[in-house]
């Protein structure tokens, strides 16, 4: 068998939540919650399929799903997008990127990542016979220098992968960052992919910078969000992608042969629930308390905690406990001592030195002090 | 923007059931039902969601539900498939089949396909940089002429993808067929994707020859299924994909960076309801209800009826009617008549002069008498 991934092997979230869960271990690995979603969203959901929408939803997504990303769309970054044409729903962010990346990617073109970099981007381009392009960056702040990037451009460059508020690291792009991207790919033909499925996860009052927000960047440009992590509902797969009509044209003839189309009583319930903004608006404010806590509780242990500027993710270091690799001492601390955490050195495509591991904080009150209590014994 | 797939347009299924939509017509095209999936089936899911199983499944599916598939395969086919390796639950059939055609084809590799052809295979085909080679079937049987495809096969020959029941035409394959295709390929390294989306729906009590009961043959291939198209829950868009280890491995790698993983609740609600094996035994009858009294319908018009032995889609030619290609005729036929079919010259990628229309049957009995009452002034 000709292994179209040969140096590809099982998600590093896949391997740590199977260890988590063999050994018993407070799992903050993989990215999700360990609390209930909204019953008032699981009513909607259970209405829709009672009122009889399960069957195919259109191409695109249901429309009043569609409808109400456009309004929050605006809303929030003052762009308007057109539902008909420039909205679609997928299954789940991942499909998004998938999608995206499949729809823009020849053979032999050049995609720049930034490394830690999640791990379904590489895999995607390299299956649509695109070339990783990949610049470092380093912890505590992970900031891009985009002179390093100009250094990476190419005329074969096709696009650039960005990540805001990022994981894993939890850092955020600013404004400079956008201002930089601008002047460096005005004048060439780069696409860019804005993988925001963090986008509501922002805290001490810091603002999103979507792509949707620069006129001159979004006409160039799919953006991918999410609708399972700000609700708690990541096993639901909703996610969606936007972009202009010339983009999201070619976005959809494969998404049509690859999905067709998501699932319709999901889609239904998110539409309703996304009606009142509150259940949007209040997720930094939700999510700031779990962080805050949770770094509280981390100071108290000998780890040293890196920045959280967004996403639910905290990672730290930890040279004055041990000089493992993060890979061995991750897999130590969840079988010796009981959490379950993300290595970040495989979002690296060359390694790293960086010694640093990755929690999920989007766990209950309890779980965060359970898990701080052993961290504590480390 | 150098669009990836230059020919392809929007699928006939978006168009055809737009056009109904709009003119108000009875929507016999694309294949999903008008009447409600089981009430059972519905409250399993609702309680899974608030039993809170709304995060992430495991990559390769919730495990109750490979288990219950695992022992339906074996039961209707007598083939063990491990569900922690062999199964693979997806985002529909659809997305099953991209999965493995990316899993598989690489460029310049050739896959066999029969035309008409479901329209996903050749864009996914293509996008994986393969070439699509295909064989017309011919009505009324669309019977498969094996001397044919040994022409076809070169030292570039990949994978064959067969399609029992078939859409659109409602043929199925035979034992002689299976025997025939195993002496041509015994000897070479050529995989089958099998499209068995309509497995349990078969009429006459015919079997299902599944490439699943063929051991030689399913040590090489992909079997795609859905759970859609028997639970009448196609927005649901849950399907499966079993194949050997060595196989599945390789699609797990796509399959894990394409979606992750599918709607969790979902899968536990499919999981309890497969248990009582009713569910899936009592459908060739359900179905062989609604074809006969279709059928008998169509019989007092001027169409005339193909043979219709599996699937929930009726053929019919209408030479004596009018000689108008069947893209117009259908789209004449739901604008004048208000009944909309799917013209199946779509599905040959070099066209076709059969004048061969498409109904779903999936329909009330009302919906069915209406739509005969109106395909009688035709
Ligand atoms: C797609 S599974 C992993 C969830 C996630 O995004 C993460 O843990 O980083
Ligand atoms: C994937 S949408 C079309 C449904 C279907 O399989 C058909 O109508 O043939």
């Amino acid at each position: 068998f000709i292994s179209k991934l040969p140096q590809t092997g099982t998600t590093i979230f896949t391997t740590m939540s199977a260890l988590a869960n063999e050994v018993g271990a407070i799992n903050l690995s993989q990215g999700f919650p360990d609390y209930e979603c909204s019953a008032e969203l699981t009513d909607l959901v259970n209405a829709a399929m009672k009122q009889g929408h399960n069957q195919y939803a259109p191409m695109g997504g249901v429309m009043s799903l569609r409808e109400q990303l456009a309004i929050k769309t605006e809303k929030l970054y003052g762009a308007v997008y057109n539902p008909e044409t420039e909205i679609t729903i997928t299954a789940g962010g991942t499909q998004a990127l998938f999608t995206a990346i499949s729809t823009v990617v020849n053979p032999n073109d050049e995609v720049i990542i930034f490394e830690p970099a999640f791990d379904s981007y590489a895999p995607a381009i390299k299956l649509m016979g695109g070339v990783v392009k990949s610049l470092s960056l380093d912890p505590p702040d992970y900031r891009i220098n985009w002179e390093m990037v100009k250094r990476l451009i190419t005329n074969r460059t096709k696009m650039i992968i960005l990540n805001s508020p990022h994981n894993p690291t939890s850092t955020i792009l600013h404004k400079e960052d956008i201002e930089q991207l601008y002047s460096l790919i005005k004048n060439q033909d780069i696409f860019i992919l804005s993988d925001e499925v963090y986008e509501h996860l922002i805290y001490d009052g810091e603002t999103h910078h979507s792509i949707a927000a620069y006129p001159e960047l979004r006409d160039r440009s799919f953006i991918i969000a999410s609708l399972g992590k700000p609700f708690h509902t990541t096993g639901w797969k909703v996610g969606y992608c936007i972009a202009p009509e010339y983009m999201m044209k070619e976005f959809r003839k494969i998404h049509q042969f690859l999905v067709f189309s998501v699932n319709t009583p999901m889609q239904y319930g998110l539409a309703e629930f996304l009606k009142n903004e509150d259940n949007y608006l209040s997720l930094p404010g939700f999510f700031q308390q779990k962080r805050d806590s949770f770094r509280q509780g981390l100071e108290q242990t000998r780890f040293k905690l890196l920045p959280c500027y967004g996403s639910y993710f905290q990672s730290v270091t930890y040279n004055d406990i041990t000089d493992e690799k993060d890979m061995d001492f991750a897999i130590r601390l969840t079988k010796e001592f009981g959490v379950a955490s993300i290595p970040t050195s495989v979002f690296y495509s060359k390694g790293t030195d960086h010694h640093v591991l990755r929690f999920c904080f989007a766990k209950r009150q309890e779980t965060l002090d359970k898990a701080v209590d052993r961290l504590m014994k480390v």
